[in-house]
């Protein structure tokens, strides 16, 4: 199929112009287990909301190495399996050099499968603003992902617009 | 190696400043498998060159939960391989919850691997634009998952800057 | 646990607003192996530091399909478990057509698994700057992350900010 046929039904293109305003803001998280996934949605729109921004966009990015961030569903039984997916992509007990402390690692948290999903689930979102509202489908959550937890962690948000 | 050796043939530094300019548009994109992956880059590209931004980023939306984007070669083979990777990577059949309805979901659309797979692929893109073009390789395409089809999907655009 | 106690110790909201202004410049990396991880971080941040934006982003995009890019913390053991498990999710040993050359494919370069890696990790970051710094944790790194080296590669970057 041409995939120029699969666009169908554009909308209008909205403009806007202006001075760009940016506003930064960390927020901290708070997790109690091992592998630990948190709907973050309302806290991410209420930053968003209150700039008062109209267009542009909102960067998520978590500050650390064994935690990420990504959108979903947000559903009892598909987290659950959320969390066997990434322990069957990314498991838990492999034969990792970042666990053998200390004979091949300086580090005694046996997290190397903590480090690695987050390469697979990435550590940043970008999510855009449209007439003062975050950019979301029906279903879309923002979800916080602890690969290594109970822990207390920063997530930096960044709104750029005008 | 060290990594400050491995920089070589840097370009000039190309710069540009004003007032911000922000396009958004939300177009469909009609699927036709249960997965399917479309090039969708000739109509992103449309878009961007018809706004006259010269420097700034095109950000790309999924606005879904089981479709998502990413960028690689469009070639026929690959995208077969594409597809048997992603079904290597989070199988169709395993034991999901989320599939298990009535009793511990509220979902009867046997589509768990269709949410599970847009974490690892991403529901979301941002390409940048300079000197009024969409910067991509030589062979980099704009390619459309849809993990849960045939369906009828929504694509946010917005072009971002001066 | 409900996400909305999850949030503590919010910091206070810094904001700015002004012209923008936009630095693109490319640069190549040199890779030495056929699979082949760099830190690129020192690079990165000085030419963000350069450019003297104080609030704003830096997108970090490969112009490649079988090279990416990723944050992770930079540990000789992990290094090693990056690989491994990069290995272990997209084999470069899998029935793949794109190598089936010249009877699927006309690429003769036996790459599936370069291309498919891609897809997991992604092939563009984007690194917000507050108060004329990239906003990084502490064990935070930019990897650069080369599938079918030796190469030469070109890494796309842009400050985008006030």
């Amino acid at each position: 199929m041409e995939a120029i046929t699969a666009l169908e039904n554009e909308s209008a293109t909205r403009t806007n112009q202006g001075t760009v305003k940016v506003f930064s803001k960390t927020i901290e998280v708070k997790t109690t287990e091992r592998t630990d996934l948190l709907n973050i949605s309302d806290e991410i729109r209420s930053f968003v909301e209150a700039t008062g921004i109209a267009d542009g966009h909102l960067q998520i990015c978590v500050l650390h190495t064994t935690a990420g961030i990504f959108i979903n569903e947000w559903q009892d039984a598909l987290v659950t399996d959320m969390k066997a997916i990434i322990e069957k992509v990314v498991p838990q007990n492999f034969s990792y050099q970042h666990n053998e402390y200390p004979e091949f690692s300086d580090c005694d948290k046996n997290n190397a499968h903590s480090h690695l999903r987050n390469i697979v689930v990435g550590h940043s979102l970008t999510v855009p603003i449209s007439e003062g509202k975050l950019v979301l489908g029906k279903w879309q959550r923002v979800i916080f992902s602890e690969f290594d937890g109970p822990n207390q962690r920063k997530v930096f948000l960044q709104v750029f617009g005008i």
